[in-house]
């Protein structure tokens, strides 16, 4: 029952390593930098982006767009600078307000907006989630890198095109009921954190800037829908112009984008580019896409359940290691130990002598040969029984030979409670902090 | 930067716990049990109903379902067994092909079927994916264990039930897809396999079973909607026997149904039910209720994206977990290693006498006073620090004090590369297994 197949043990090898990139980019930081702390609170800022200069989509400023580390909780977000922006009127910040009650799993969560001297000017910093190793769809698709675009050999598959709809109908959904606008459907602004998954990033960050704007929500929001319609235009085509508001849209893109997508895409983006004639009262809504999406967003359903039941069962294969790693950690601070209370041959007798056994037990197998046997499947193995405490019993040799312990893993489970107890004694209950 | 809260060091407790008992459930075996092994190839049986005698949902048929394991590949299924049954005809037991095209996050995997004298009698087998701790929805919401029903004290949220419907309709549009019926739509063949998520149990087994029948496919169809409205209206007015296709749904039932609910709901629930007319040939179809459901299956959408985020969250969590743990196990066997190659000093000497100072730096840390000091924190941070191979360096001293060395993390990640490897070298690269 407790045997576990070696090949279960692990996560198939391209996922963990995907995992470990995200969780080193987390962590990176740079040594030598010259980067400021924002408000005492934001530090060991890393670049994520080189800003251009020319075109900027937050007005006129230049936006900087930095991970950063928070000294109260010790979490990573998303830093963006608007440099050089002085606020005439201190009460825009308040525009994130209502985006801080949106949680979408298609928008990137808003946290705070404040301006700022810690960049030697005036500079309004948003806090946005942080998504390590993330892209834009510019980036994705575009790969304008130096300017540079290669013609894509492929299309991007009309699946995936329908993946995009969907998920950004969602966020829509969440960000029009809330009396908002999303104003930033654009592909530098749509970023893919996973596989299958994008978010709308940069939210909050026009509704500051134009606090005082009194452009009407209902253009605002219909906006969206012809934003959203350029973008996958745009994306289609291979054609990033096309996904400017300012671009007029030739018909030659439609009928190009007509060749390679089904009728039903096809008409879906016309859709979404259309704007209703004077004497039409009717505005797209958020619902009619919806409905019109029904059938595409039962597949992304489904594709989603998929999703969960994998990392599920990744998770379940996972799952012991903070345990493990807590018991080794503190077998660690058992074995060996120079001296304690005084008596430095306390980790050579009574229980924590068997400990000691147990230890080379479990790590310093060797075969008939005396090569050493490295199997970590044994070892995650025997902690595992150490750490539930079972019945079964196992024979503990002294390094002479001379003495074997028989020792069940539910009697070392006790030992080793009594052995760590006893080293945190002397401090009370906070001596093991964290254990 | 390397610094981890010790708080998110682990799992939260709930989620471990339900995923421990999911784990334990799976490998659960019954030491002594009479149950025999199926088709030399499915043993180790562990019931998970018990039959009463009475209303059968499979023809006349007693059905007993187990866990069982798969001896070629040691996974664990779900073997349904119906008791008595003798095939007319063999080729029966091909009407679960289509089923085996079915993947669907909604709908539990069809694996194969078969006849079975194992038993001791003719017996017709199903073999399905198993889900540990599954309960039907049956046993979820009406509790009808012993026969005792308890009234509900509160109705069951209006949210939950617009989940199932989405849910059931992904996987009708799946089987419908595919010229199936469900056919199983009923309380006691749905089952919850997490707290989220529904999935129809049972399928493909009356496509056996009515192998010869001339139903034709779109009647069994229409039943499909039937049966959903009606298990809805069982569910929501706690009435288990309105779910069965016999009952007679009286207008009260759907009046009590119309108090608890919104109109809306109950709306979807009489189209589900409707029959039209002879004069009518509009059948339902499932696009049709997925249109209508839209703006609900938006919102399934949304919930699964954010659960898939929690459990990637987990899981990396958990990985860094593994590393840490990977990183000590590798160090538990170059400290204090008896003896290495004819050399018993070999754990004493070189750089792994530097390892077992820094191994003391880590875990043996005392206080002014001599006591003992167990900060996870720190030997996270530190262990993290080891993993990544930083450029920081520490001071590592003798146990008399006598010397101290001056090394980075960097160069103690290279000794320890090299010591392990220096184990591993004599059985090549097998030695290492796992590592
Ligand atoms: N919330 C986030 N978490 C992690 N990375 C992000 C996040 N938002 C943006 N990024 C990354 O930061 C980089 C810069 O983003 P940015 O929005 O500035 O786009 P850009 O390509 O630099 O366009 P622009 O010219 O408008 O600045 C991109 O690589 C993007 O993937
Ligand atoms: N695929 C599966 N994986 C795990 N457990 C399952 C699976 N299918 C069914 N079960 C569980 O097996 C038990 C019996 O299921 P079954 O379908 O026989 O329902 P029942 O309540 O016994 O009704 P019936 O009277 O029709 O037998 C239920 O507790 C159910 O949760
Ligand atoms: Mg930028
Ligand atoms: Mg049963």
């Amino acid at each position: 029952p407790y045997q576990r197949q070696p090949h279960d043990f692990f996560l198939r090898e391209d996922i963990r390593e995907e995992l470990h990139k995200k969780a080193d980019a987390t962590r990176q930081v740079l040594p030598n930098s010259q980067l400021p702390t924002v408000s005492n609170h934001y530090h060991s800022l890393v670049p994520l982006d080189t800003p251009r200069s020319g075109a900027n989509f937050f007005g006129n400023y230049v936006s900087w767009v930095y991970k950063a580390t928070s000294k109260k909780n010790g979490h990573t977000y998303c830093l963006r600078r608007l440099q050089g922006l002085r606020l005439n009127n201190v009460e825009s910040v308040r525009g994130i307000q209502s985006w801080k009650r949106i949680s979408n799993g298609n928008v990137v969560s808003v946290i705070e907006c404040f301006t700022s001297r810690d960049f030697s000017d005036n500079s309004l910093v948003f806090i946005h989630n942080y998504h390590p190793l993330s892209k834009t769809l510019a980036e994705h698709h575009f790969n304008t890198a130096q300017g540079s675009r290669y013609t894509r050999q492929f299309s991007v598959p009309e699946s995936i095109l329908w993946s995009y709809i969907c998920q950004i109908c969602n966020a829509l959904k969440a960000i029009h009921a809330e009396k908002l606008a999303a104003r930033c459907i654009d592909a530098s602004k749509v970023i893919l954190t996973d596989k299958n998954r994008v978010r709308l990033g940069g939210c909050a960050i026009l509704d500051v800037l134009d606090y005082e704007s009194t452009q009407p929500l209902v253009d605002m929001q219909q906006e969206d829908f012809i934003q959203l319609g350029r973008l996958i235009l745009s994306i289609g085509t291979n054609t990033p112009a096309l996904g400017s508001p300012q671009t007029v849209i030739p018909q030659s893109a439609l009928e190009q984008f007509g060749r390679t997508y089904s009728v039903e895409l096809r008409e879906r983006v016309i859709w979404l580019l259309s704007r209703p004639s004077p004497q039409e009262t009717a505005q797209k809504n958020i619902l009619e896409l919806a409905c019109g999406l029904s059938s595409h967003f039962v597949d992304c359903f489904d594709t989603s359940l998929h999703a969960q039941d994998e990392v599920n069962s990744n998770l379940m294969r996972e799952l012991e290691n903070g345990r493990i790693a807590r018991l080794v950690m503190k077998l660690g601070t058992i074995n060996e130990r120079p001296e304690f209370d005084n008596d430095p041959s306390w980790s050579e007798n009574g229980e924590r002598y068997q400990l000691k056994l147990f230890r080379d037990y479990v790590f310093h197998q060797v075969d008939s040969s005396g090569h050493p046997v490295l199997d970590l499947g044994h070892m995650i193995s025997s902690l595992n029984k150490l750490d539930a405490g079972i019945d079964e019993r196992i024979h503990l040799a002294s390094r002479d030979n001379q003495t074997v312990f028989v020792v069940s893993y539910k009697e070392l489970k006790k030992m080793v409670a009594n052995c760590f107890n006893e080293l945190a004694k002397p401090h009370g209950k906070q001596a093991s902090r964290g254990f």
